[in-house]
């Protein structure tokens, strides 16, 4: 919303919520002198006008939610940005689905046909939501070779300081996802806040 | 060696091998004007003189070399910078041994009480073997905290360009060592070289 044209949809199992959550984003962006395109709606009738549906909840209902959306992703891509977790006393742990990773977990939940591309995963929220941030991040992108990575590559670089980086297809989705676990945990021993990756 | 007054002993099955390294890794060094210590011999050998033995070997032969070494291992530490790696058609995936990485691997096998930190997975090779290279790279400590885990936190501290990063117990090291193949898909896919990783 901030730094493209792209008409932005907030779903929510609760479409008030939504709409709330979109007027606060609106405001936002209004503050800094943005004219963006940021509604909310129930996650099906998002769903119904997207392009691409980012799966942007817990790992434990990403099932559930492509199944109660099902019948109006359409032609859209899906987009897989959780990462399964556990914690114990000494840190984080990626606690993955049986599918190995939850990109694979949505991909073999979804409508044959549907594509499903991982990414996301490991970027620091705060930071994200902070627009006056200098995000200066990579964001690893797994999936399939084809039009739907490439749409989300584009929707990735698009994003200012973040660097989409192609890291294999859903079998390395695996091992994208883990990073997540490992930098909660060098956050946390480093006495760091909000981390992310370069590589380079 | 070149950052440090350490002295570095280089280990081989073959001690003429190891002694042929070691003589040209000192005389890279001495083109540049440091004056180092390194030498060569068979791994026993060398492993009795270690305080710290990195098991620059692959996967599958690093429970064969501990064995190799058992009884000359004393009270030094292990460093495991190993990782199990498959390829096909799709790239590289992570490939660990049932103990769910070579670090917990090289725990499983080291003799009781013997520490082992798992570090060094995620460097590029070449950018760490040309000693003109400013590294600008990160890379993962796991391991048990204590003094075993501090003293190799100093030693890949004291190596110039490089900061080791806390990434919590042996359990993590799944994790830390699942970044390697990552990192080779994301060189091979966007056509990058000989790269590594930052956090922050």
């Amino acid at each position: 919303a901030k730094d493209t044209d792209h008409r932005i949809l907030v779903g929510s199992r609760d479409a008030d919520r939504a709409r709330v959550s979109a007027r606060e984003y609106l405001a936002d962006l209004d503050d800094r002198g943005i004219d963006a395109s940021v509604s909310g709606a129930g996650n099906a009738a998002a769903a119904d006008r997207a392009e691409v549906i980012v799966l942007a909840v817990p790992p434990y209902v990403v099932a559930d939610t492509i199944t109660a959306i099902e019948s109006a992703i359409g032609s859209a891509i899906l987009v897989s940005p959780a990462v399964g977790l556990e914690h114990d006393e000494s840190g984080f742990h990626h606690d993955p689905p049986p599918a190995g990773s939850v990109t694979a977990h949505a991909a073999r939940t979804a409508p044959e046909g549907v594509p499903v591309v991982g990414t996301f995963h490991n970027l620091p929220a705060a930071r994200l939501a902070n627009l006056d941030a200098d995000l200066g991040l990579d964001t690893l992108v797994v999936g399939a070779p084809g039009d739907a990575k490439q749409t989300v590559m584009e929707l990735v670089n698009a994003i200012e300081g973040l660097d989409g980086l192609d890291a294999g297809g859903i079998g390395n989705a695996p091992e994208a996802e883990a990073m997540v676990p490992l930098l909660l945990n060098v956050a946390k021993n480093e006495g760091l806040d909000d981390i992310g990756i370069e590589f380079g």
